[in-house]
């Protein structure tokens, strides 16, 4: 027997109760184990993978759609999240490859279905505590979960070129402000912090310019107590100040002169 | 005799022709006397001034209706543009303030007008060549000029946190990017470039300290004249190395490490 797609049960009234056009679609960026991981769903019924994504109600900021979208795949709340570009192309969701998907899912490929009409994506890059987010499903989402940079599945219509943007601008924002905080626990090394800007800058980086560079913005306060549980020397351990973190993310750009 | 009021005769057909709920801004910036300036219209009727802005065709990317906007306005082509954030309020197009605006020049200040629905709008910055862009007005734009950055007259609606959040992208682009392309002249003095980034970033620069870093850029040609028609000792004219430019403008972020 053939499995039944969840997505011909989607309710085209309900559906056109969002702003039309327009859509949010997320990078949500992990650290774990040294890596930038990024999570990804599955819908029902779909091969591809996809970033989270959603729709904008009426009555909610582009913001707080972000937010509840993201909430609902991580149960997390107050997520740190950049708007960093939109995708506005025509085709972007209605091309032969869209609805070759569309039909494969028991769908209505014309341009009637919503799935299928100009929809213009608002970019949405967010950094969480890998530790602390629950990957969560849905009646439509078969599978939600953390990928590794390095190994991301085929994705979905233009969603590569999404993720794409989003690591540049990711990269961007690394080099100008400090970013550590949302995506490591409270206490780390300074070879964790390193370890954070070597994955997301996709490039080794010195060790020891890389400490006093860190060191010289005065953004981390060094702790009394050093990590356990190694097999060699125990390394210091470090925590944001909290107050002189958020004057640097404040304060205007101008690392360079 | 009361001077009618142009808007009045919109003709909400025609408006409707676009996307609803979307309008795209315009940081439209200049270079001109060592000073940052700014594109600016005024609608007919209206005292506030405005971001130059309009709305997207049902088969015009996003990119190419900015294109089209900024074109009315300058008479230039191919503009160098940048989408640099979204402004997706609830309120922020339909406030009292704006309501009264509205009623002020004579429109019906209910929700049922098109400039009152919600509206997300797409905001980006341009960086256009001073002496070559051409401010045109239309029949429901009664002023369009140049305003210096430092000296901006009061704005419609959110359109100056709209411009200061384009200052922000354009500092982070510049110290990130080489920028000067698009806003100087072919031919230039170090003296000029530098109070280009001097404008943008609103503070001001080690003469001697600037010279070296743009130079170990590589970017530069220095030509074999001098500029002339000034008092003093003629200062040494330089022009952008286009290859070298267009590498570093495509090259990965990383000034810093």
């Amino acid at each position: 027997m053939e499995k039944e797609n969840s997505f011909s049960t989607i309710n085209q009234e309900r559906i056109e109760q969002y702003l039309p056009h327009l859509s949010i679609d997320c990078c949500v960026f992990g650290f774990h184990e040294n890596q930038l991981k990024i999570l990804l769903i599955q819908w029902e019924g779909f091969e591809l993978w996809s970033l989270p994504g959603g729709f904008i109600l009426p009555d909610e900021s582009a913001d707080a759609a972000a937010q509840r979208i993201l909430r609902e795949r991580t149960s997390l709340q107050d997520i740190f999240l950049e708007q960093f570009k939109i995708f506005g192309e025509v085709n972007r969701t209605n091309n032969p490859e869209s609805r070759k998907v569309i039909q494969q899912s028991g769908l209505d490929p014309t341009a009637q279905n919503w799935l299928l009409q100009r929809t213009i994506s608002l970019g949405y890059y967010a950094l969480v505590d890998f530790s602390k987010a629950i990957p969560t499903t849905a009646p439509l989402i078969q599978d939600c979960r953390w990928w590794d940079i390095q190994a991301v599945p085929p994705l979905m219509q233009d969603h590569a070129e999404i993720l794409k943007h989003a690591r540049k601008a990711l990269q961007l924002h690394l080099l100008n402000k400090p970013i550590g905080y949302n995506l490591l626990p409270e206490k780390f090394t300074m070879t964790e912090l390193r370890r954070l800007y070597e994955t997301i800058l996709g490039k080794s980086i010195d060790r020891r310019n890389f400490e006093k560079k860190m060191l010289k913005l005065g953004i981390l306060d060094r702790l009394e107590e050093v990590k356990t549980n190694v097999t060699h020397k125990a390394p210091l351990l470090y925590r944001f100040n909290q107050a002189k973190y958020h004057e640097l993310l404040n304060a205007d750009f101008g690392f360079g002169f």
